[in-house]
């Protein structure tokens, strides 16, 4: 293969940990190479990535661990929830699996999120390592160690801050990604522009319609940067006390359109793309940015094929049901709605606004 | 108060804390006047230590959260599950709790685990502090960051360590505990003694009439030496990576008598009681310690109200019912019994067994 695979590092001290990205990695054995050794590995997956590359992980992973165990997920963010969770677990005792069983992710965010968080528990701890088949997955959730479930009063609402051993992009995965999800995680992408890196915004208003054409090598460079800027930020905050809310422009609004449509209806990236035009709007309405860059940014997201217009929650009363639904996010504190805004391109800022001005931006917004 | 309330520091770098023992410190207000600030708090209690503090708790802290909720479980070790974790969960949803709510854990092991648990997954994190109740919490569950529930196919098999603020151990609250409870705490007081500390042992020796008494220097004494070795042991290793096994003395043996009559019937603390017998029993026949420490250290748990020999878990093989129930102890490795043994008074070594001398031991030590 004349693809050259990729790393990039992950500073977090004894948590430390590398991304891999390139073309070929799942299946080839030496990806794996410098794991953890154990007995047992348990892969999981989902109903629909698992038909695509389970088997071909599985064998890449046979002359390292002894046993291999295989779970395959409902598919969908309506099952990240703790009987889905339950069901690993099931399989892990059942088989026997100790506390150095290693754990494999093969799927996107759901699957990552929900095998993190039951790596993270399991006996307390064992280790996992991601291997994510969407855009999404590979840009921005399989990095920087958030995992968990949803609970029915709210999205990731239980959850650990857990790293991974490693984090395997393979591009060649996203060929068999459907349109509309490579779409979403393009949303994630763009996204590093406006708050850390106007060169990268630049860049990916140059090389948006390579990137649709799954272009390899604009595939690497996005894959890359976007891993650089979000290690960059969790380097800094792990925990997310501060700098690290900045990954979340886009999602306060976000959040509630996924949530006020029901899970599953509106996908997260989505939610973000148009969650972002709503930030920039109100952004540019507190005197940040001026309308230049609201256009920009709105027609780059429109360009990846997402939607850049939230849809009507409530017909009575739209604002009021975006409100109530972003004061419950888990960024709010004591009901203040905090949002990251755009300081100047490529700066970002958490903080919180008035309703009034609010209101005005997602009824501008929406329709 | 005449009592002088001693302090004993947990140095785990960033997730240090300290441990407050004394009398009357649980309904002083200032015993929490440097906890973090929030909004709101939750005591979690249990259906019986609820209403003999609960008030008393929420009285102390009512100047420091605006608002204070309470939830009370189910009590009993039956009840350290999913579902009941679950409820923690949704009184925190419910309630609008955000990611700065302190939660409170009023109660023995059970709801301390629960509550740590609760608070290490809740938005990815929650401060809490253990205000145990029972003297196995004070000088044994409380310390050192363990938390989780309980799955029907293994006790503690889902959890996190998860660190504190603090630990407050108000002496004045063993007064309401039931004699068998205090006994299994005892328990956990004696292990510190074989495996860390003869000199405590000797003392333990001497003023086991005193502890039996409830005599409040005495108690001091046993709860903060406790707590002490316990620290000292979690400070070089607080995610059990090796030498914090040999705080499990006693309890390979002890779970598998838990597991075998069903969580409830034996106490933890009455299982470990028979468990360390068991234990002391296999070292010698190893050729580790000699017979006089097997008596002194049986007569001691004897003299604490506890049981020296273990049930019979299955009369047509007991000895492969334990051995079978073991080998699921999440200690193990790859099938393999990892028993904590005594390698001299003082001091503690993990290590397998052949399985043949593991069956005379139980067989010796069942009945």
């Amino acid at each position: 293969m004349s693809q050259i695979s990729q790393e990039v590092p992950i500073d977090l001290g004894e948590r430390s940990y590398r991304i891999a990205i390139g073309g070929g990695l799942l299946a080839d054995a030496a990806t794996y190479g410098d794991l953890p050794r154990a007995s047992t590995a348990l892969i999981v997956s989902n109903t629909t990535v698992a038909p695509l590359y389970a088997s071909a992980l599985r064998s890449a992973l046979s002359g390292r661990y002894g046993q291999i165990h295989e779970i395959h997920l409902p598919d969908g963010e309506e099952h990240k929830n703790w009987q889905t969770l339950q069901s690993i677990f099931d399989v892990l005792l059942q088989q026997g699996c100790d506390r150095k069983t290693v754990l494999f992710a093969l799927g996107g965010g759901v699957v990552g999120d929900m095998t993190g968080f039951a790596a993270a528990c399991y006996m307390r701890g064992v280790p996992f390592v991601q291997v994510p088949t969407t855009l999404l997955a590979q840009v921005d959730s399989s990095v920087g160690g958030k995992t968990g479930i949803n609970h029915p009063l709210g999205k990731n609402m239980v959850g650990a801050f857990y790293q991974p051993e490693r984090v395997i992009c393979d591009l060649d995965v996203l060929s068999t990604l459907p349109k509309r999800e490579f779409s979403a995680g393009l949303a994630e992408v763009i996204k590093y522009g406006p708050i850390a890196d106007m060169d990268f915004f630049d860049w990916l208003e140059r090389h948006m319609d390579d990137l649709m054409a799954l272009d390899r090598s604009a595939l690497t460079h996005a894959v890359r940067r976007s891993c650089e800027i979000k290690a960059a930020v969790v380097g800094q905050d792990e925990r997310e006390s501060g700098l690290r809310a900045i990954l979340n422009f886009g999602h306060t609004f976000g959040h509630a359109i996924e949530a006020g449509m029901g899970y599953g209806v509106w996908l997260h990236g989505e939610g973000v793309g148009a969650g972002m035009v709503m930030a920039a709007e109100l952004s540019r309405r507190l005197g940040l940015v001026d309308e230049a860059f609201v256009s920009r940014l709105t027609s780059l997201i429109r360009r990846a094929g997402l939607s850049t217009v939230g849809p009507v929650l409530d017909t009575t009363d739209n604002a009021g049901r975006y409100l109530q639904l972003m004061r419950l996010d888990k960024k709010s504190e004591a009901g203040e709605i905090r949002f990251v805004l755009i300081d100047g391109p490529g700066r970002a800022v958490s903080r919180a606004a008035p309703d009034g001005i609010v209101r005005e931006v997602i009824d501008a917004c929406c329709r």
